[in-house]
């Protein structure tokens, strides 16, 4: 059983490998649940400043017709060399709490504003046979209050060198939207989040 | 607009900075949408035999009480030193596709079986803004024929080194599910597309 001293595993040593400016390689010694000590090679982003990465923001927005829409981002994603759609998200900043981190990324990401985050998740692995990446995930029900979509656009507050594409679509039938989206692009896949979350939706129980 | 060449992000180079065993870091170098060259530090397994590194399994089991469950697993991921909760997963090898890595990993890490993949998506990003990492989620109906599960309890094939801990648990009320579960472990966290799959699961439309 999980709660047997016997069965945990448990990490001896962090050596590093290499260290880049925003990513560290490093090799850790863990011994397994029959106490044999082993290798893994792990990967961590050098510029977190609490105990989490970053937030992913689940945003919400009920429109005049009083359909529920989702807004998600399209961007160019070097490691991928594809455009991706994600969720809003963004690294949380020194001083700033997850909830503040995930109210800024949306403003700065989409211009779509929020006055509270709604739910939080606990703290979240995002590849854990491969990095230490983690993230909260936020969901913020959108104020919606513009008079027509057309004559008030939010407004992006993008940084230097980030040029990201704000899509709002439907939640319903969300997993197909998804899909026929990433036709309209050059090379353009879906995050694992974002087709996870659709592929919920689609689920009966 | 995205098809327009002006503002399509271009991959130039990509340098090694350092290769492990099974990951490699690396520089890239691209060019933005303005035409300005940019650089992006990114991380890459070393495993990958085709164009995706693995596969994520949505294996799910209706039993006789005609209710539908999902099979996850448990363990220890040392990135992140912690017990995660995750669909069943694994790489996928040399000479097999992703669909019949689906149902190798699900007998190996779970001894649960399926005759087939019934869905799978696209290559999806699992963490674009930091590495290439990806995979492809597949659905798969578990065969659940065992006359009483206390009887023919199915039986894993596990790896040196592997220690999987095996769940069923209920679609119904996943989410709250998945956080009761947290608590039963020492330092136990779930994975990001196992929380959107149920928070997906939990929104209505």
């Amino acid at each position: 059983m999980s709660n047997n001293n016997n069965n945990i595993c448990k990490r001896l040593k962090k050596e590093e490998l290499y260290k880049a400016k925003w990513i560290a390689l490093n090799q850790l010694t863990f011994s397994d649940p029959n106490g044999k000590e082993r290798l893994w090679e792990t990967v961590d982003r050098t510029t977190r400043v609490g105990e989490v990465d970053g937030v992913d923001i689940i945003a919400l927005v009920t429109k005049e017709d009083q359909k529920k829409y989702i807004v998600l981002t399209v961007q160019y994603r070097p490691p991928v060399d594809a455009m991706v759609i994600e969720f809003p998200a963004g690294l949380i900043d020194q001083d700033e709490t997850a909830e503040q981190a995930a109210i800024r990324e949306l403003k700065e990401e989409t211009g779509y504003t929020g006055e509270r985050v709604d739910s939080i998740s606990s703290i979240l692995a995002l590849e854990p046979g491969l990095s230490s990446a983690n993230a909260q995930i936020c969901t913020i029900n959108v104020m919606y209050t513009f008079p027509h979509p057309s004559i008030a656009k939010p407004k992006q507050h993008l940084e230097d060198g980030e040029f990201i594409e704000v899509i709002v679509v439907p939640l319903n039938n969300l997993l197909d939207t998804l899909q026929n989206l990433t036709k309209k692009y050059h090379k353009c896949i879906i995050d694992a989040k974002v087709y996870t979350f659709a592929l919920g939706m689609s689920i009966k129980v």
